[in-house]
């Protein structure tokens, strides 16, 4: 299918579930869709940060893409990370997540190698002058350790290489000015501005977002898919209590004790833990090397799910 | 063959030749490592942050490696980066150049993904558990955004996991550390500790490195291993005077603009572009998104050769 | 006077109109603080970073602050800034301000030493211990390199430590954390959350800030003071319209060359020249090592003034 | 007296002797000069990081300043930190130290302000036109967040702004820039090129050091006047041997438990229980707001103390 442009609504970062040994369990994939889609999401993101891509080798990459397009159907959206350091290597994933059936990939800022801004824009049109479908960027400054500038999005929305953004930085600012940057060049059309920040859903909204892509609508589907819903219809008191009812349930991601783990252990495991506890996956296991949550850990995911009238 | 233990002497990081296409160069690749085997080096390291190991895609690293095992035919130690971001992606890519005939493998801690050294640890522990060949760290923050703790290297060399440590971090201290610490360590026996930093080659042999591996040595082979026959010999200052030369030739890797690219593609573009004017490889480009040097710049790449009689 | 807890409103940083030789320029200064009250600030803020606090002598601290508490006369509360490395020389810095008038400090975390959340806190109580004003926790990552922590802040505030928050790290989510854990406390009452966000207040008063801290309002305080009408008379769209005029006319703030300056050159050079060009200061001047603007970069300021009708 | 154009040998940074109070201890501060110059040191630096000069307040520095000048009546150069934010406030600190006796000031970059390299090299040259005393550059990337460019460093020297550098950076490899760069400039004369890396004064000197400023030589002033005279009497191995037995005293620093305290408040701490165990001070405080070290804490310091026979 053709991605809407601009696409709109909750994208959620579609969770890998795994098997003990680390294969991608796909009937445990095929509950967390149905799952989501039952849900009333509006698309869907797979290996993305949240769904471990940093984690899959190239063959479950492919296999996360094919089971994800198949069991959809066309009902909703595919979009695709195609996660790697380089142009080279990401021009790879891209190709063979548009060949498993992906409406539209989703790339970061070169890494591992340093980069420079013209670096980063020779990046962008190299990969969409080569990619089969629509490239949106993926700006998160945490795990590439460089923050797209908002004029070098506008500057790559306006010569058509890039069909959207998805921010992942937490930068408000900055991600306002792509919003108005966009509405102010008659020339962009159907430009799709996305947040990825879980906590400012509701502020990403009204300052203009045209969508979502919260990590923890893999647990709570129907609060974000609510929120967009309440922000819509400009009820916007009802779309701040949702999301602080959201940012109060997301406080599961802090279970891990910092000493033994660092953050994306504990936040991914405890998405799992949530998923797991609600029934929807088998098995709550990150991949390698992520240290597992101790069953305290868990059952105080569980406390969470518990306060928030999911369990 | 089996590495030596501990690996000493000079061990150039080699650089990938490419194709004005993008494709590896074999014929010139071949041209390099005779280069570099008539400059007398002790070992070569390939996939590496030099090779743009980071740009080349799975298949070209592959070849890079059957290319060098082939022409080496025993001749050398030939260990090979694998390069990825977590342990399932490094897993692959170390049984893959295992199977190619690498002696051992280079891995960094994981990146992208946030770290924490208990990951860090389990990482290197699952790797080595998995990895028919050793298993050497490779300490390059300036790519991974951590510092690979001496403790923590310390620690892995006891357990058999860690066959030796290729340390580009620029600290020196931290480097000393590590030496001492195998020292005095009675089960630590043949734990290879290698300097990256090409600027203080004759310090980190002074303070007790087993070998170097510097990128400049693509460019200079004879002149590294002069200066560690000289550090062999005991004569400190001729290694001074060897490693002075070296330092003002290594000017080279700053004659890119910092306004139109970034370090790497300024770095490793002379190198190329060094190479390519000493007559080693066919052509100097660099792989995609980096930014090729201009006429001038390749010039200016020329007077630091003839400067040191490279020419 | 007694600070209103909370503080809320427009609470504009104050700019330090300078001379030629680098002093104090008072009657400048009376004159910028003539201009923002009758722009209708609901209280002032001297010895920001804006105010380049960083640059002033503790002679021209003192004397800010006392032409601010005279000329005020009592009319709106008066917050000044008490920037310094460590505890015992943030001391003195309070004393003299709370000596010399000021209602509030405002303070940030240790900074030049290297900080630990348990020295962060120590800090802070040691000097809400010693102070006779209330003290506003100042977090400013990109002058510190340190972020406070939401439950940091919240820790502080249910022991009566901390009297409010300025935030200026651009993290909303971190800001949302904050005050939904203030409202969540029911021992902490009066606590202020004032955002430093100047292209997000907007937001931040959404998702319940009690107030802004805008460096631009030195500029166009109607604007922000009108915006924070507009919020609060519940038009919503009304506020986003005039937060994006002003978000436009903030783009003054990147005149300078990033080849010849750094950012705070051309931030606080351009809000010096807006106001020099406006009437309100004499002369335009920053402290050293600050880098003057060009003529032509000040006329791209008059640009921005004129485009937002200023001129 | 007028400093040496280089000055050599070993200039310990002193530390600052505290009352329990928190006022500067004057007698122990003369008991540990004594200790000092009876070890054999060439110079003293006050007011440096170890120094606590970020704690002091301005009277407590320039009575750190007179006593130690007016206690060395000239036997030894006395150098004075002037850490502060910007170049206003560095040239108060500047002053006070000249009229208080010191030989020469050492000043940082800018910090808490962003800074640009146009922008820290007018604050060094305001700096030097206005100081009647030689101005050294102290290269300290952990305090103020910025490296000085080895480039810059040299421009400076030659231009006659800096009399000479404290780098510690830790980075051999541009420190080595610095004394090849300095020696290769024949209008550059008398420029000193000290280290603060105390891991790694022996490398330091065989790369061209002048001399070294090590914050251990405190605690074990004998141990780094024998280096250097071991490396200026040519035994290289034997200035080895003193470095490893420094470095494993330098161990203490990390005594503090990094869940309660920071790297500061441990090695700090550390140097003065150290003094405190040896005799040399009356009391081991630190300044707010560094956490103490436990009674166990101090113990392990007792323990390094003792394997070094210094007890």
């Amino acid at each position: 299918m053709t991605i809407p442009a601009p696409l709109t609504g909750v994208v959620p970062p579609v969770c890998t579930p795994l098997t003990p040994e680390g294969e991608v369990d796909v009937p445990s994939l095929l509950g967390l869709l149905d799952h989501l889609v039952t849900g009333g999401v509006h698309g869907l993101f797979v290996l993305g940060s949240t769904s471990e891509a940093a984690y899959l080798t190239d063959r479950q990459r492919r296999l996360v893409v094919e089971t994800t397009v198949a069991h959809l159907g066309g009902q909703l959206p595919v979009l695709a990370g195609a996660i790697d350091m380089t142009t080279p290597r990401v021009l790879e994933h891209a190709a063979s997540a548009a060949a498993a059936g992906a409406d539209a990939v989703v790339v970061t800022a070169p890494f591992y190698a340093r980069t420079h801004p013209a670096e980063i824009a020779r990046h962008y049109r190299r990969i969409a002058a080569a990619c089969p479908v629509p490239v949106l960027a993926y700006d998160i400054p945490s795990a590439v350790h460089t923050k797209l500038p908002a004029g070098l999005v506008l500057e790559l929305a306006a010569d058509g290489v890039l069909a959207g953004l998805k921010d992942s930085s937490g930068d408000l600012g900055g991600f306002r000015e792509v919003v108005t940057g966009v509405r102010a060049r008659p020339g962009v059309t159907g430009f799709s501005v996305l947040t990825g920040s879980e906590l400012i859903v509701d502020a990403a909204l009204a300052v203009g977002a045209d969508g979502a892509v919260p990590g923890l609508a893999n647990v709570d589907p129907h609060g974000y898919v609510r929120l967009d819903r309440l922000h819509r219809s400009g009820d916007r008191d009802g779309a701040r209590a949702e999301q602080e009812r959201l940012c109060a349930l997301f406080g599961l991601v802090d279970v891990g004790d910092p000493a033994r783990m660092g953050g994306a252990s504990s936040a991914i495991g405890a998405f799992k833990a949530a998923l797991h506890l609600r029934g929807v996956i088998a098995c709550p296991v990150t991949a390698e090397p992520q240290v597992p949550l101790s069953p305290d850990e868990v059952a105080r995911v569980g406390k969470y799910l518990a306060g928030a009238g999911l369990l």
